[in-house]
């Protein structure tokens, strides 16, 4: 349990409120929240993934810069009056001792400063992915975190689905054999597409614009990357990239590809953009070993598909036998054949993230769950070298 | 909205906790549970449904027999102290005035009683299906309930998948033109499976005893029914039953098919039952009319197959234009591209039934979303007539 | 090999044109055509089917009445001059001794006449399916069939599936234990279909009458009854039947569903028809063993779906191991991996009739692969049962 | 239809059997066959893909250096005495004035010098892929060709399917738009698989070796190269290329990766490979366009997959109303509902290459249909800049 945490100074909350069977018993963790206001695209879906397990509770938080958006999300959240502040600062202030952990929901170029505030304050913090907008900023980040020991954990959501975390298990256990080959692709359409009205749709205005690393791989490239050390447990080391504006805005990247070794023996090749259509969002993982093979689309996420050597194809879900671990009973909300979807995918994570919080884990559960700083810097590094991969020697 | 609350005599919740957005600004809507102890198949399910949207709050319950498992419960729903009881009573004499309504997830042959107490004691109801075993205590609680005018709800939540709904929306639109045959099938595989120590699954003792309506008929009949009828808006007769004992348990019905008229012009198609090796639920519903034809699968609930009588085949999803309802902000807890389930359809419909229990029902709210006592009633008239055809002459 | 051919008194063609590796060394087999001219449905089907694995060549035909078409198909088989003749009489007769099988592709009720000219003159008979249009029809066929002695096989071409034969096979194995269901479902939608002007699509006249059984079910239903005998070698015994009509032609039967019991212990469901829109054809055969299941759907004829007791899920196709028939050379005729289609599976059929009717059957030939006079009498007795069920006592 | 030719000095043959209805008229073409004795991949594939449409016969051929399988080749195939014959200069002497056109089907190694003794006869030449070896080869071939006049045509047999063609024929008609991104995989599995004894599966030696462009470049490399410049009519130059040994024979590359632009405006990536466990072949070919995107999939090769700008989702099958070229007859052997295959495909293939030879086209023939040495001149090109990109500086 102590290894799970791996946050040296990290106190576990006090046991108070007690929980059975297959949820530990543990305390609720009281979070104050920055960003999600209603208008943003991730705010509900944390707030609906963190409290669906009983893990968490929404305190207080400033939602959004826009006064009343902000104070209807409070309503939203029904909370007590009081308890929707103006600015993370007043937030931390006026919560000291009311809130075990800050929720970091803010655009990725925001979240250092207020990363910073939190862990200054003691807070621990739970961030959206990408943790920084470049590796520098999470090197400051992960020094910041080692001196004073708050545990940090970044929502690297698709991680969290049952079969990902059965492939994983699998792929460890050897069944895979040597991974010979990773393909990753995470294609969306989205500055393509047209809305309703068949005029373009228009993104948030913090994506429009290009940093260190693209918006496009801070958005998506880093769950590609996370995936798929997760899954194999081997880092990518990239040694061709290539990034390029096929959409509607030809001020940002938004279509990268890139590939090189994974690990000792094998290698990989990455897609991911958002100017393919016919993709709401592609996400499909496919692991060719030495041994079997392995597909996982997120589209149907209650089946993995393997394949062996002597050319026997099986599907696996909720129903078939000797899983490794998609058969606990946390991922089955319902009985076999109801399928499960994304925001329990991230409700499985939000989980883990109490089991840290708390040094109660999850039955079961494996460290790399919840994903740290350590790995967000990983996969920082990785989206930078793919960055400078595709640029034209001068 | 008064229309849609069809319930004479029930006066909505004062508004107390406003909301914002998509979701209605209303009060919560505080429940007492009945049964749904963490060793139910349903416990956990009813409670993160009611709660996703913010529409309840659970006050207190009465969840197992068992004081170990009642209490474990209760801890689970870190429920302050006091707020489990030992039986339904014992919980609506000690709720009086802090609970709107009574949530009954026990097996069927318990709701009759339960229902009873909550409406004579003026609380809304809330039931799982089979809302009774027999047509006659169906009646026995429409005269009651008619009689003292509080709500109840029957929680049909298949029903509650935003492409089901589309479907319907289609349907009554004319998109299909006139439904020429209607085929609903949900065969499962319970009671012919091994566990994972190769020994057969052995249920719960009282789904291996059928009554006046066989259980699998109260388990599955009754949603094959519903969502036949939610989805047309005609009513299926039956000219044609056969019941079977195909599984393991000879002593009870586990397979029934049955065919007969679906309004003036159509037929329908029915089969459902437990011996059916492969399906963990393999709920499909395909509808053929004069102008187009349908096809929903549960399995991969976030689409919508589409036939037309020139050979155009289309598939929509969360991501297509023109949708009629799926569209709406509240069926995407996250972007399109992310799957939902089953839980989240559950979900929808508990909205709906806190729209109906406030009075202030959910954006562009259809009344059929909350099943009410009448169909509940024309289900179970429907499978015994099932089971009478299935009885040979004599 | 004389078991194989079940005809007392036909003598094997004489041995002239030697073959080999996993196609038998055996002559070729002689065809005169009735019917099959170029607008028909069926005769470049047939014609293909027949020689592409050598086995036979069109030697003579009468392939439609009228005379250019007649004409223009014997231009198409590069026929010499003078084989293109006016009727089936004044074919028989010219090609006395020059061909050895009367190949008939006429519309279901011209068959009992030609087949008749074609037994007393001493010639092998190939029918289309249905045999005739009536039983009564058959059991006439079948007594001068079995006093003069000819062979005679009819084409339901849809059990030449090398993976229709896979489960054929696992399913006598006993790998599905005892067979509790099939259900049996062919529904397409030319009757509702429009073309490519916006009009309804006009069935050929022979179509749009019925007889003694419904011209749907001498279309569709043989092939549904024959497959439910083929694959389980048990009779299927309807209990239970509904016509109706339900598309343009309110004139004919265009939708079947029938049910009752399949050998001593299982049930069967049947539905065909031709008012389904989105459905080109729809054909799809599902079994429900006691030990496990399997489906198989002609759109994707090269896998097989097995579901076991157990939960276990495998995909069969080409390159699967362990498989029973499906890996014979003559099923790939190119490598795994290259999708096979409706026109080889026919080819298959043919290969096999071939074999009958030279006495030297494809390695590891099944019987049951050509079917017989003997179960097209059975699947017209059963079809004029579902008919006769379903019809109202009166 | 001169223009189809495309070939100066080459005569059509002399109309002598005529044909009517979708086939045109036009004369056999008397084929003679180097290599595709019983016992390669492909003899059997190409005789009846040939001899399908009715276009082609063949009159002669040494398929194999070992004279037992030689002979039964040609007893397989019927061919009368003195037609088996030892060596290609032999069969081309014998067959002087008896065949039309010399059929190649050897290793790729071998086909210089049988094409040279083919062209110098004045026959014409169809070969299977790769036409040689080397771009040096392939130069000397044209130039060759260009001087004697004789058609030439390569079988790249996977343009043949009437789904890929009905893409071509959208892409070109602008449905797409401007292609933005061509995704193209071939992945296969037998260098990794095992047999049916457990063993590792051994390939034909000459596949085991690789020159001057990797073996499999040859093999599946020109197949995807074709493959893409048929659909977009845009060339593809990779400026990215990875080649590796992931399989059970390190002698030889068993995995190419490339990437680069396509035409002026797109880029393309592509896979292919020996050694992906699960892939019987999986070719499939995903065009991303800025109206529209395509995905086409070699395994269910009767859909084309349709995704427009607004997020419309269409399958296009057979049964489709507004088909542009899929629903032209010669390519529904029989009714749509019925799937066809690889072997019809390379059948549509043949049949455009009688179309060429005779100078009589099939209806609606695009001149692209018969691949001509100059796109196979492209392909070897592409292939080796691969070769030569995928090797480390020095």
């Amino acid at each position: 349990m102590d290894a799970l945490l791996q946050h040296a100074g990290w106190q576990p909350l006090t046991r108070s409120e007690p929980r059975t069977v297959d949820v530990p018993d543990r305390p609720v963790v009281r979070l104050g929240v920055v960003g999600g206001g209603l208008r943003s695209a991730v705010g509900r879906t944390h707030f609906i993934a963190a409290q669906m397990g009983g893990g968490f509770r929404i305190e207080a938080g400033c939602f959004a810069r826009d006064p009343a958006e902000n104070e209807r999300t409070g309503e939203y959240l029904r909370l007590p009056a009081g308890r929707v502040c103006r600015n993370p600062a007043e937030l931390i202030d006026a919560m000291r001792g009311e809130i075990d952990a800050l929720l970091v929901l803010t655009p990725t170029p925001d979240h250092l400063e207020q990363i910073q505030l939190a862990l200054e304050a003691g807070l621990a913090v739970i961030s959206e992915k990408a943790l920084t907008a470049s590796v520098d900023d999470c090197v400051r980040l992960r020094e910041l975190q080692a001196a004073n020991g708050q545990p940090l954990a970044v929502t690297y959501n698709y991680s969290g689905y049952a079969f990902v975390r059965e492939l994983r298990a699998r792929v460890l256990r050897g069944d895979l054999g040597r991974i010979l080959k990773a393909v990753v692709e995470m294609p969306q359409e989205g500055f393509l597409r047209n809305d309703t009205s068949g005029q373009p749709m228009v993104p948030q205005a913090w994506r429009l614009q290009d940093g260190a690393i693209p918006t496009v791989s801070l958005d998506l490239g880093v769950h590609c990357h996370h995936l798929l050390a997760f899954l194999t447990e081997h880092e990518p080391l990239a040694d061709w990239g290539r990034q390029a504006s096929l959409g509607n805005f030809s001020e940002v990247i938004d279509d990268v590809e890139c590939a090189g070794r994974l690990g000792q023996q094998g290698l990989f090749s990455m897609w991911y953009g958002k100017a393919a259509l016919g993709h709401r969002n592609g996400l499909r993982i496919r692991l060719y070993g030495s041994e079997a093979s392995a597909t996982w689309y997120q589209a149907i996420p209650d089946e993995l598909h393997l394949h062996g050597r002597s050319g026997q194809t099986q599907v696996l879900d909720f129903g078939s036998p000797d899983l490794l671990v998609a058969n606990q009973p946390r991922y089955m909300r319902f009985k076999a054949g109801h399928p499960t979807g994304f925001i329990e995918a991230f409700a499985n994570l939000y989980d883990d993230i109490a089991g840290m919080l708390t040094g109660i884990p999850m039955p079961a559960a494996d460290p790399a769950y919840v994903p740290s700083i350590a790995e967000a810097e990983r996969g920082l590094r990785f989206l930078q070298s793919v960055d400078q991969l595709s640029r034209p020697a001068s």
